[in-house]
């Protein structure tokens, strides 16, 4: 019989459907990518290429030219201009479209990425988001940012240059605030931060990690929505993202690199998405919220069952997907 | 300048993008669909192939043989058979995967789908829909029901031969907990349905509107999650599809078949999902809900974004795709 399993971070529950189960192999990609080439003419991330960009905001340089550079989106989804305005029309709600839309390129290497660059790469890339992320909170409009990874096309990227994405709203989405009261309730119910707990726990269990070290636990979530959802914790408490620390970032740069590393060799080249999860900076101190980065590989459909009812059908066990991943040796 | 838009019966943001705007033709398929036979030989919903399915639970008969059958999921992700258990562990949650799932055969057609059939095929449907819904409830195991159709691979549907499915689960998902508490603040703020007032602010203001006729509307959401997310609302109000009555089942029949074919027409069959989103039976008098029938069709791919926030990017404006709608001819 196949079993319900709540995520109590974001209440969702997932139906974990042994009887359809698939062996994590059964999720390498059927067709293989194309050949990248370490620098394309036409690419607007390229080195050359670089008027092709609307404005700069941003960049680290290196020996020889930069290393990563921050450009606002071409096709902007908000605008760094105007004021934030609200118009209530009866059971209508509308408010401009002010904010902030970034691209991150990541490096000025065509054919690289976060699994196959080196740790230092890595490294760069997180304080990078770390800059941007409190930049844009610096606007007094903005309400939330999200910092985000799109690997490939079915993960919804249209460009292949390495690269992320940063979004800065002038309203809280909804999902953020469900979050932020079911941490809320589980500190009013135990006293203990929810994600401490399931930290304790993870660790105490062991059945779901995939990797262990000072400052970070990289492990499939108990009640992971499809094949191979990976969450990276940070074992320190804390609300907000940029909180993290020098020794922090580079542990977290060794974890990402390492789990996207076994999705390269173990499920070939996976696309994804990652996002990283976080409070504001003036909600650093909070003691109920803790950030935390998600991976969902793109390996499976959603279909109306999901729209429909917000729940999932994962038919893998996550504590076969963390043996997997686990077993999968990376330089 | 983009503008955000709430939904205010999800809760929902979504960012209208006007600068990445696509015209509704934009998002006619660009590969076609093959050509589909009447009959095929190896599938398991076409006549002659019953004993491929599992247990019937259900048939419609008419001259020359069954018009409907429903039969149960080969795959199910849930059981029939066994007790609803808990177990708590630690902040681990798990129910055991007790519930219902089936497949309603719509046709012994297998080149047909609610676009493309009679009126009076389309009720059918409906009247099975009603039920299968009314017969699952009376499992003392099942605490929500949810109704869908896939149609296209994008969709999710690996099976070409017309059906939607239903599967009823132990739990109450939190996205129906979340609308129902939307609907109860609503509630107490004004003393009205929420859904009863965007029906009647929508008919006020006609831009949205694809149907309206005596029992139901029609129209593109003010805050459309995707291009073409459309709704077909009852005018009477009730909290549970189940209390529709003949005049009801006929009507939004009309609708359901005359919006799909318009997609098939107008935008060249695309894929879709649609799902019922109703509170069980013994709610039906609950005064703050209200059913209604959501279709999205599958014509973009959402990224890290509406990963990582749970908002939505929609580049076209709703008004735009409702008067694209309505002007699309129709038998």
């Amino acid at each position: 019989m196949s079993e319900l399993r709540l995520n109590l971070v974001t209440r969702e529950w997932v139906i974990i459907a042994r009887e359809r189960a698939k062996r994590p192999e059964d999720f390498k990609r059927s067709r293989r990518r194309r050949d990248i080439p370490v620098h394309s003419e036409g690419c607007p991330f390229c080195p050359g290429n670089e008027a092709m960009t609307p404005q700069e905001c941003f960049r680290l340089d290196g020996e020889g030219g930069w290393r990563i550079r921050v450009v606002k989106n071409k096709y902007p989804a908000l605008s760094d201009e105007g004021t934030r305005q609200r118009r209530i029309d009866g059971p209508r709600r509308m408010v401009t479209g002010v904010g902030t839309h970034e691209v991150i390129i990541e490096s000025p290497l065509h054919n690289t990425n976060p699994a196959l660059m080196d740790i230092q790469g890595v490294e760069e890339i997180i304080r990078t988001y770390r800059a941007r992320f409190l930049e844009a909170y610096r606007d007094e409009r903005v309400e939330h940012v999200i910092v985000f990874r799109n690997h490939g096309e079915d993960a919804g990227t249209s460009l292949e240059h390495p690269h992320s994405q940063l979004i800065a709203t002038p309203v809280v989405p909804v999902q953020f605030r469900d979050r932020v009261n079911a941490a809320m309730h589980y500190f009013d119910d135990t006293g203990e931060c929810l994600v401490c707990d399931i930290l304790r726990s993870e660790m105490a269990d062991g059945m779901r990690i995939v990797i262990d070290t000072e400052h970070f636990l990289t492990f499939i979530p108990y009640a992971a929505l499809t094949p191979f959802h990976t969450w990276i914790i940070p074992k320190r408490h804390s609300a907000s993202f940029c909180s993290i620390d020098e020794k922090e970032t580079r542990d977290l740069a060794y974890h990402l690199n390492t789990v996207l590393s076994k999705f390269h060799r173990g499920l070939d080249d996976p696309d994804y998405n990652y996002v990283i999860r976080s409070s504001r900076p003036k909600d650093s101190e909070n003691e109920y919220c803790h950030w935390y980065l998600s991976i969902v590989p793109r390996l499976v459909r959603s279909a109306g069952f999901e729209l429909g009812s917000g729940m999932f059908i994962n038919t893998t066990l996550p504590e076969d997907n963390a043996r997997y991943l686990r077993a999968v040796e990376v330089a």
